[in-house]
């Protein structure tokens, strides 16, 4: 379903999905939210990490094969980047987000090879109130990415700050 | 100075700098490496994020000039993925990487804007032989990026495996 809300107008929401986590109000501590799923081409793995991380055994097959992974494996930062887009569509609330503060604990438990599939998901581990701004809260998430056989590749814990909603 | 070592034939180093740290022996706790400075442009900016974090503040100028930070800024992953490639250049070594399990304590204190100039510089905060693979060493690294007015912009800790030299 297309995000369709008037409200929206002042920028392109194409693609953008109705997950229907709108305000600060809408993160409940306990509960879990499926992100969806990507994957990572060769090229694509490889293209990103020219730009940005040009260790060899993300941007040369041959000499990855040769490696301490025995392969190409994708950029840690591509991962987040790629997570982070599956976060931003299916988590994040399109209005009222004010951005985040950090991240803790980011963890590359295990490599992701060229099409691999990894599935997102997000967990509300805390949701609080700001003591300082009324207009909003404060939610950590843990966020996970998990192989077609498995094995985590991906876990952080990210802090955000969202607006509360303006009647509450 | 160009990186012209024999034993890198099996990958293209064009563009890597010799920094002179090669193995796990090299990284000495408490110095500090100057890893060079990189600026976003504003269609750099919009380009990462369209494609990985499109949330309104990155994306779209208009929307961010009524936005939280009062302007279009960098997502924190391209700010981060930038100064990684500092870091590979300046400072991670070349043959000897074996990658890393994570990065802890990831900040953002303050907005990238279109235009700033960002000064990149690794500590080594600590550094120890492996217990279980006498081949390697772990470092811990805090990195961080400083705009041309002296804020901080991203900080953070990554940990690191490293070959020792090959006759230590």
């Amino acid at each position: 379903m297309i995000f369709a809300c008037g409200r929206l107008s002042g920028w392109d929401t194409s693609g953008v999905t109705d997950h229907g986590l709108r305000y600060f109000e809408d993160y409940v501590p306990g509960t879990i939210h499926d992100c969806g799923s990507v994957s990572l081409s060769q090229a694509e793995i490889i293209s990103f990490a020219s730009q940005y991380d040009p260790q060899p055994f993300h941007v040369d097959p041959v000499a990855a094969a040769a490696g301490p992974f025995g392969g190409l494996v994708a950029s840690g930062w591509h991962t987040t980047a790629v997570v982070m887009r599956q976060l931003v569509d299916h988590y994040l609330p399109v209005e009222a987000s004010l951005g985040s503060p950090g991240v803790d604990e980011l963890r590359w438990p295990a490599p992701v090879r060229p099409g691999d599939t990894l599935r997102v998901r997000a967990t509300v581990v805390e949701a609080r109130r700001s003591a300082s701004k009324p207009d909003r809260g404060i939610t950590k998430t843990m966020f996970e990415a998990v192989n077609q056989v498995g094995r985590t590749v991906l876990q952080g814990t990210a802090t955000n700050f969202l607006l509360v909603r303006p009647d509450a």
